[in-house]
């Protein structure tokens, strides 16, 4: 279970800025990637240590660094020496619980954001936290563990698609954020689907299954709110600071992203505000039918039980039960039994319970 | 359905900026059409293509190019080309999904917007994406599909009605937004009616219908949210621009169309608010209701069931029951019977439930 | 029913700024009044025409124009000519479902706002607009039909009580609007006690009529609500707006008014909440209610029900039954019952059922 | 009942300004105390007339005139004249449902505050308006009617503790403003004390009387809420306000009035959500128990009624029923009856419903 | 139980800035500890009097008093005097009600916050408060009693991890305070695993115990948000202040501070809304059961009420009923009860009910 907050005993009582790693180590070796390009060079690399990365980083191309793995500690200091990160900083990539959260360092951007993905079988949002640094010439990005999130942009680089071989940094920096952001506008799409499907099934079947995709639905949205929302907060406040990596000519993608990031965060209300929607009509179904049966059982057995008992009297075995003699007794049994019967049918449809 | 979010997988992974039509394609073949007036002249024109349309502007005159049907990326390409617009804006224009919003280019003001219908039919909102871009000399519309939404500011501009003949491209562009927005207010009004009648039922039926419809309502309700707030945010935005094409003696009409559309803002929220309360009382109703059934239930059940088992007895063919001796046996029963049954009642009308 | 929108088809489609009377038409014949004081005189009278009112105006004393009926169009053309009063406040003016605002113009300051009567025989709260105009040298007001709201203004200007008669056009505007918002005052309270007096019979009694009462009360708050809010907002502007024809001196009264208007809408909010908690605790009343029968049925059917099946037995044919035989079957019989029965009673007990 | 808007017939149509006593009369006869100290010297005296109570304040002293009793207009007239106050502010003081203000004149602070007791009996909030005048030499209470509420501070000047003598009549007015406050906080921790004792009572008890009293305090909490929010308010306005009579080195004790205040508020709102969350807590435990209640109905009436028509058929009188003379009918009856029965059961315990 | 607010009766009438604990002693005799250190040296000594504790502390050392036991008003007051601390704020420490609140004094900052711990036995969230106030040389803390919360830091001081012996008092307050928040973000997290663990359970089982934890989850999320939320607040405004104690150079650490408090702020608020979602599946599910429920016995009591009716009527001892002589009268009752019983069977499984 993607859990919001992960076991913390670990870091209990630590210095702060000391470093350790919390949540669950998800690979067996760290990796290292190197791709570096302009508009008409490429190199991809595979890096065995970080300590001297930073002479390979060519001043007037891209340097995008890949880490993935975060358990080394040794190599996360490391780099945080290369690319002169305070430890605080370093603390905060470790610790993957969190919040999505924007600094702005004299020598870096640094970005804290989540990657989502919905696991297929266990039906289950899962985060994993990826951070992203932007440097004078670098991008840094660091993963809890390899994976082919970010493959996109990279196939977009090698195959020199749109502008990113003729942009900067701070251009492949956003690139990368806008690629979380579209997945999450992916995410909350899927969940909406699901979401507007209950819709047609709400009035139809009384399935209690339903009860319990409302509320898996609403506990994933809670967590890309999360995600989501604080996002919409930093690209504000990076708009607004002044000595960022961002180059102004590129403040309108970031302005786009912002739109974007609004526009999940309102999907995210909304369907959220849906599913409480449904939850209360769906109780409102389960009252109406409960209302049903109820009648159901109060019009037979208010209609059978005075009449099982006119006929329990004349199957008592009094010696002198003077109805037992009559000629028609039996007959006059019927009558009164219809009447009875029938005087019942009829103040229940005036009650409209028919 | 109208869905919030349209299918973005044909979008994933594409560079920034890049053009996909998001939403379904509505029509065959898009159609341009050019409307150009002053005071004394209307020439309304259809045109093959955009390439060379700049030309067919008069820099004197109210030009209005209308473009239905966005699926011709191509021609989508064009009309950036020839005004000047950036492929992010072109990208919000192709993103039916897009939330309203106002974007102040250099050369441009764009206003993204929403034409909400309400299809007789499915009883569903379905919305449309208009674009509106106000430049110098022209105003722009892309529609997803030729409708006649527009139809009544066309009448106006050939009747000559009212000041828009003698008024510039900005007042144009009022005209169709305030066009859109007075549509939401009679979307609203009609819903609004619907909510109110319920009203009447509300405590005549227990007609589970209504908690389809209040839902109905509440989604609708919505979707309208949806389409009117930005709205709201973006014209006040609007009159704080100070280089946008809006000219200041015009400010007033956007005033008066901001009032309108807090006015929209507020009645969404009063209805929706009106539609929680209905459902609630109706799950009182609901209560009461099965209360009333129960209780009849109970006094039906509690009276003759003890009845039966006293005829029960005596009815059992044990050799020796000395009451089916008595000389009075049956009478005595009938006493006992009208004693006991008689205490039930008064016991029942003693707790208030008949 | 008092709508929150009327109908707008008439107005749909219309040139903004275009006249239409948006609501019923409520009287005949419109009636044009004019009052003209100062300390020492008083003249009232009635005019046919506001062609020429502006000459029967003393720039020197106050002057009060009475319009009773909005139908006229032409009429309302005629004072928007008068007064040089701009075509979208006219529009306004004919809207009757305008919400309240105030619009300060540069000859005028213009106030729409709403009286509010419940009506004793629907229970139901009518809207009625006014539009109040402080001009240079005048108070213009705005009706829809012919009241005596405003009596109570007009006897005070007759007998000269207060400070009405030697103080300016504002001041008699001010007085005007604060007879509007004493009148929703007086509403809110007469509701509120409503209000809390259902709170005597929700622990006495389980009448579904108050569900309905509850439920109209909301409705009622929720149309003051609506009339208030605005209010508040606009006095606040008013207080702000440097060009008004507001004299500072009187400046103190406007904050009274915005006190009081602040006061009416906390109670409408603090009425609002109350008349919720109202519906949870009757819902958790009708709960207490329903278990209580629930637990009745149950104990008189677990009880007897088996007690009938043991006495079935013994009423069955078969050749052979020892029991029947037994000398002290039937006693037996007795014993068994009792046993059972109250082995049941106790266990209710137990389960505090009793 | 304290009711939040009182009866303001009276005042209906009234010049704005002039002075009526809305709510009751609550004592016979207004009386009038000074209280004159400085370091050194403290004389009490009752006051016969307010007309010459100017010249009995000693300029280097501090002067608390106590006035109790509101409903002589003339004395309150004749304060406003002594004093120099708007008839503004004697209608506050008089409409003794006025919202806590506070008002910066140019010769005076005044301040109209609520205080609140529990009655004993009715177990309901009373609240009294008290209005505090601060002006350049004196400190002026109005009280709707004699009580000890201020005793305390009495005694404090009388016994000579703390720095109440040495200190000047803004610190007075801090002080006495203190008091108010203080009750405030004292009245919410005895309805929390209660609130929290519902708690343990929830999940041991139906009692239905824990409804009652939770509304009970829900109702209360609203009137605190009332009383208390805007003396936040306003202190946070006194502390802006440059030419107050509060002197700035005791601007420490209005900050700590502040907390105080905040405290309280936020007080208010906890309690109150934790009596919506016990009234949601106690639906749930009342439909826990309703299902229990159903399910023993259910399981009784389910297992019996099979049976009894079982053993009904047997009690039949056709001629012909071959079970009847079979040699072990009875036994098997039994059998049938057994199997039956325990079908049911073990039914009923897969189902966990035993 | 951890109240709100403590019994203040004690406090009430007092002069304001007079001593008084609110609140229990908690241990019997106050105990004084001083740490002082620098890079190289580090002193630990026990100290009798706080009278002449100024003259132990080193001007260029950091010197960290603890204070255990607030009851010895005597020597809170000489702290108060030796410190130069205002009566006002001996109050608030003494106060341990008082709200997390941070006071800007001339020669100190003071900062009021909580230790919460969650007690085994009872399952309750305990409050106590401490407070720390940093002055120009020393950081001072006052706790209720003693207790091994800061070992931490102090073990970090004696084995000198990390930064702490380098740096200055303020970082020493700075680590208090990160020790008191991650204490809360451990808290919280334990909480959450809770809440996250019921889940599971949701749809599993209808434990009525789910409803008591959860209520309790709920109850001390509130607490937990009580001392939290001041923190995020007062953070803020220290960050503003410019004439702290707080060294620029360590403001990446209150801001690091800020995140972890924002964090733990929104993981309360998710928490919260997850226990409420938790509530209304709980209740949802709860009707689902109950739905069941009802119709199991609907459907028993449905189908065999009118069988054994059948059954009861031929059992009566009429002298004449014709059914009972026909030759194949058993078969055709038989035939008729299982046609009347199938019937039934096949209406039931056309509602669903089956």
């Amino acid at each position: 279970m993607a859990r919001f907050l992960k076991d913390r005993s670990k870091a209990k009582g630590l210095v702060p800025g000391s470093l350790v790693l919390i949540g669950r180590q998800k690979m067996d070796q760290p990796v290292i990637q190197l791709i570096t390009y302009d508009k008409n060079n490429l190199l991809e690399e595979s890096v065995d240590s970080v300590s001297s990365i930073q002479q390979k980083l060519s001043a007037d191309k891209v340097n995008w660094i890949n880490i993935y793995g975060l358990h080394d500690l040794e190599m996360i200091k490391k780099v945080g020496e290369e690319f002169k990160l305070p430890s605080l900083l370093l603390e905060d990539i470790l610790n993957t619980d969190q919040s999505p959260k924007y600094e702005n360092g004299e020598n870096y951007d640094a970005f804290i954001m989540k990657i989502l993905h919905q696991e297929k079988e266990a039906n289950r949002i899962q985060a994993e936290q990826v951070t992203l640094i932007l440097g004078e010439n670098y991008v840094l990005t660091l993963q809890e563990r390899k994976g082919d999130f970010f493959e996109v942009v990279r196939e977009r680089i090698r195959k020199n698609k749109g502008r990113i071989r003729i942009s900067g940094n701070d251009y492949l920096a956003y690139t990368l954020m806008d690629t979380l952001v579209d997945n999450y506008s992916i995410l909350i799409e899927t969940i909406g689907r699901q979401v507007e499907d209950i819709e047609d099934r709400l009035f139809k079947t009384m399935d209690s299954k339903i009860v319990e995709e409302i509320y898996r639905f609403k506990t994933e949205l809670n967590y890309i709110r999360k995600a989501v929302r604080p996002v919409r907060e930093f690209i504000t406040t990076l708009l607004r600071t002044e000595d960022s990596f961002f180059k102004e000519k590129n403040f309108a993608f970031l302005k786009d992203l912002n739109d974007l990031t609004v526009q999940c965060a309102e999907a995210v209300e909304m369907y959220n505000s849906m599913t409480s929607d449904q939850l209360n009509i769906y109780n409102s179904n389960m009252s109406n039918k409960m209302n049903e049966v109820m009648k159901t059982l109060t019009i037979f057995a208010s209609i059978f039980i005075p009449l099982t008992f006119v006929a329990g009297i004349y199957g008592m075995n009094f010696d002198y039960i003077p109805e037992l003699k009559f000629r028609y007794g039996y007959l006059l049994f019927w009558v009164v039994i219809l009447i009875v019967g029938g005087g019942l049918l009829i103040y229940f449809r005036r009650k409209k319970w028919l």
